[in-house]
């Protein structure tokens, strides 16, 4: 049997692989794939899924002349590989990032890390090529949850050959967006995946019947075989736009697959190829999993799929919102749970399995997921809306012109904000603290630990005139922590100093609570947690000092800094304000530590900042 | 014939009128839309459309114990005086809003003015009522293009009676968005027009059938009809998703209309009522408009249809910006034009017929289309995307997550940027400094006249690593203009006043010019062009003054006021900055004027506050 070099692999040597081979080199891509992720977290179960549909696609495709797009961009492992990237850095600081990133190779045409963005830039690519002449191909990857997404929608809508030029969409089916899919499309692709009338596709002769001049006559079989689906399967909803569907096809069948993809390639006109795959193929745990626990993973041991604890003795920020929202619904039977597809990620399944009637999961849909929060608001009810602050971007009008213009009291539980660690740029919670800010009608929380962020769901008592947001940052806090509690006032903690020298830090967040602390009895020290509208005690308070010191490593410089700056010169402050920020920036994989000390925004560098300045 | 009160109408006298009176108060609907858009301005062509359909309504359905939600809102003018409202004060301080408005009437339950949210609000307020047991209906009123955006396809996605309950979605076709929809949807609905198959719908005979407990027989035929519909007609979009499909009907048979309401309000489970419309019905120049000319209207004589000039020695800002992307696109044959659904609006007729292969509209797609136009900047074209500011927010992850994090480099030009006016309270352009201002990477300008953002256009270079944006406000240039010009540098144009009291003024926009004006000479003033990044210059100049005055009459405190005091404390500015901007708030319909005057933010009032100010 052939070895592989993954860390340094030629796509071009694909098509000299004999059968045997490219099994071989599919068994050894997933091994790979395994052991990179064992070690440094990421998603597994659609890469070792995609492994035969990438090789395939490598074979039919150039994927430096041609555009291959991996919508969303997270299940790009073997093409990662096959294209000559060493994946054991996965995620790792100055490694390979997770998605899809043009400045790793140019084989990546395409940043993503958000869902359902590829159909619509496919259109402009292909658009751009066409006006240029370039006649090259452009190919779209996508899941069968981010096609159900509303800007999926959107450009399948907006196909037309004659403007816009030829899309190949390869629907990769596995039946798993993070967990089961949900809504009429999933219905269909159901249907069709067990349906007999949906084995081949439309082309199958073409080839023979081009050669004799018979064309028509295969058209019309083309035509009679589309009436009989017609009369005797269920509606196929790629009916309505115009372009040939094939499938669907196993994916791990790589003759097949190669045999469609040409197809695909030289059908005229946009086309989508539906592709069944197995999600997790290859590890037994992934294989049989049904909630969506293998999607994206943290380290595990590769041969019992248990998962390595780096935080034994503690348990997440969002494990612990997940539990405060149960308890809230317990508590409150005016509650209803609203989330885009975050069921797992934001450990909501108990809270789903106590009140089924009162949870809501929309999938991929954040614009819809408000809309929806907002209908209940504005019947009473008391929806919880938990959503990523990444993801929450989607919503930003949905948010504005609908929650903050009618006041409906919406509790939105924001997760992963701050920095996010090995996601990198794509995800991180940074942005959402400008955006919230610059939105009338809203409140705005920052809980610095487990108690406080607790305390802030399960005694929400929605008489705020529109939405309230608590940030919940991807932290970990002590279980069964017994340090004396803190006592907060008004959304903050004010800890005064012994030293008399006219200058106060005002902290945020998990490491703002461990700056304070470590300050404590020395410095006039704030803990923050209500961001907005600031405490008046704040305000009264720090206007006196000389000099103010922001020390927030949870949003970037444009989010909380500048708003407190703003409100500090309008209540007429004429001291100086310094502030220790994530900068208005992209920041880049790494593990969330690495990223605070790269930005020189660590508790202990602020700490030594806050006392030198003057 | 009866004569109607059409100042205090009760909705529940429709029940008791005959066919003829009917008919007679549908023709004074008419004539009172037509007079009040003509003397305040408003849409009118929807509006006319839609008289019988509200009248139908209002007789099948209460509007206070009923949710009746029109999507956008800006159709409801018939519903709106049939519930009490007295049209006259249409768009004018203080009378009636152009959208369905929750202050004015128990009958509005919903405020939107974007488009396409109504079907997931209505998913909302259908599972709340559910929950709470109230059987009232929900009644979607939307239109042939509304339903082709992708928010409007999550809530379809997700229709499923046993989570969200039931939804009435009566489809008001007129063939017509702002100008002729496009995408597959719009070829669905012209083919469905014209099928002799889709004139009935299901469910005609149920009542006999289920009358004599035949109701299986109704069923068998109901999936007959709908088996020779499949074989014969073109694939129904709709069937993809669970719901009755009723029609198309003519939504001016009132009969036929409010039979076929009837039978959707009493068929089990979500019913799509299919209702066609003539935009425009009964004022001939609207009826025969195919540009969208008549969707949104200025005041005109109701008698010729020709337009009240207010300003006929001046040309809009608008026009100007659209003139000038014409230029830009002769001078430069890579520039590209996107815009969703804009090309009316923003004046962009010209350009499109100019240049058929290089202009895209995408319909109502914001998300869709800047992802498109990122494609278009990753394959080198210098793609310009038209947008207004307010349906810019839709984009806020595309233009963050997309063409900031990749650094595309797309020319944004943000049209009704600032305070609007009539429109009110969903189309203020107050957010999006705000919103530009927290993303990385962005280029922003408010240009003070047409000069200026015509030479902002036609000069840009696509070199900026970035999206670059223009704001076009709501405003009007003097044609001909002979004025001596101002000399701008850097982004800014400073004039030294005579006065040395160390204070200076921040002027921004139209507004902005004017009172730097009357300032010069005396007092030391600046007129702001380039917001971000801030020119090198402006920081270096004002740092010395012991007061800075920021006059912004274009954005929320939070936008550009925000991050200005951010950066003058960064730069360790230590003296005083008073502004004199528009509140962070949802500013209500009215004259741009007069909401310049409530505000406060008048130009003579930034004048004599900053001559106050010490």
């Amino acid at each position: 049997m052939a070895s592989f070099d993954l860390k340094h692999f030629d796509y071009q040597t694909l098509k000299t692989l004999s059968e045997a081979d490219e099994k071989a080199l599919a068994a050894a891509l997933r091994q790979e794939i395994i052991n990179d992720v064992s070690l440094n977290g990421g998603h597994l179960s659609s890469n070792l899924g995609i492994v035969e549909l990438t090789i395939a696609l490598l074979k039919e495709f150039d994927p430096y002349k041609d555009d291959i797009l991996f919508d969303v961009g997270h299940q790009a492992y073997a093409y990662k590989i096959l294209t000559g990237r060493d994946l054991s850095t996965l995620r790792q600081k100055g490694g390979v990032s997770g998605f899809q990133k043009r400045g790793e190779s140019e084989a990546d045409k395409f940043e993503s890390g958000h869902s359902s963005t590829s159909l619509a830039v496919g259109l402009g690519l292909a658009a751009a090529k066409k006006l240029k002449g370039d006649t090259s191909a452009t190919v779209i990857v996508i899941g069968d949850a981010s096609i159900a997404n509303g800007l999926a929608f959107e450009a399948l809508n907006s196909l037309d050959d004659k403007t816009y030029g030829k899309l190949i969409i390869i629907l990769n089916d596995n039946n798993m967006s993070i967990s089961k899919p949900k809504g009429s499309l999933s219905t269909f692709f159901n249907k069709v995946r067990t349906s007999v009338f949906y084995q081949e596709g439309a082309g199958k002769f073409k080839k023979i019947f081009d050669h004799k001049g018979l064309s028509w006559f295969y058209h019309l079989g083309v035509h009679f075989k589309n009436f009989v689906k017609r009369v005797f399967t269920a509606p196929n909803f790629f009916s309505s736009f115009p372009l040939v569907y094939l499938g669907p096809i196993d994916g791990h069948n790589s003759k097949k697959t190669e045999k469609f993809l040409l197809r695909a390639k030289n059908i005229e006109g946009s086309v989508l190829l539906h592709v069944r795959t197995k999600k997790g193929k290859g590890f037994l745990p992934a294989e049989e999993d049904e909630s969506g626990y293998w999607h994206g993973t943290s380290p595990f041991d590769p041969e019992s799929g248990l998962p390595l604890i780096n935080h034994p003795d503690s348990v997440s920020f969002s494990h612990l919102s997940g539990e405060a929202i149960k308890l809230k619904m317990e508590k409150d039977p005016a509650a209803v749970l609203i989330t885009p597809a975050m069921k797992k990620g934001a450990h909501l399944e108990e809270a789903f399995k106590a009140f089924p009637e009162r949870c809501f999961d929309l999938g991929i849909a954040e614009e819809e997921a408000i809309e929806v929060a907002g209908g209940f608001a504005l019947k009473g009810l008391h929806p919880i809306l938990s959503i990523y602050s990444t993801f929450m971007q989607r919503g930003y009008d949905q948010i504005l012109n609908d929650l903050c213009r009618m006041k409906l009291s919406v509790l939105i539980v924001v997760e992963r904000a701050g920095l996010i660690g090995q996601d990198g740029s794509s995800h991180q919670g940074i942005f959402d603290a400008g955006m919230v800010l610059s939105m009338p009608n809203t409140a705005l929380y920052c809980p610095y630990d487990g108690a406080s962020l607790t305390k802030l769901i399960t005694e929400a008592d929605f008489t705020f005139p529109g939405p309230t947001f608590i940030r919940i940052e991807r932290e970990f806090d002590e279980k069964n922590a017994s340090s004396e509690p803190l006592k907060e006032e008004d959304g903050m903690i004010y800890l005064p100093g012994a030293k008399e020298d006219g200058k106060i830090l005002i902290g945020l967040g998990k490491e703002g609570k461990e700056a304070i602390l470590s300050l404590r009895g020395e410095q006039d020290v704030v803990l923050l947690n209500k961001l907005h509208p600031l405490p008046e005690k704040l305000i009264s308070l720090v206007k006196k000092k000389k000099l103010i010191a922001l020390y927030d490593p949870t949003s970037s410089e444009d989010g909380f800094a500048a708003s407190l700056s703003k409100d500090l010169l309008k209540a007429g402050y004429q001291g100086h304000l310094a502030y220790k920020t994530v900068p208005t920036a992209f920041i880049e994989h790494a593990s969330k530590k690495e990223q605070l000390e790269e930005e020189k925004i660590s508790p202990s560098l602020a700490v030594s900042w806050f006392k030198n300045l003057d």
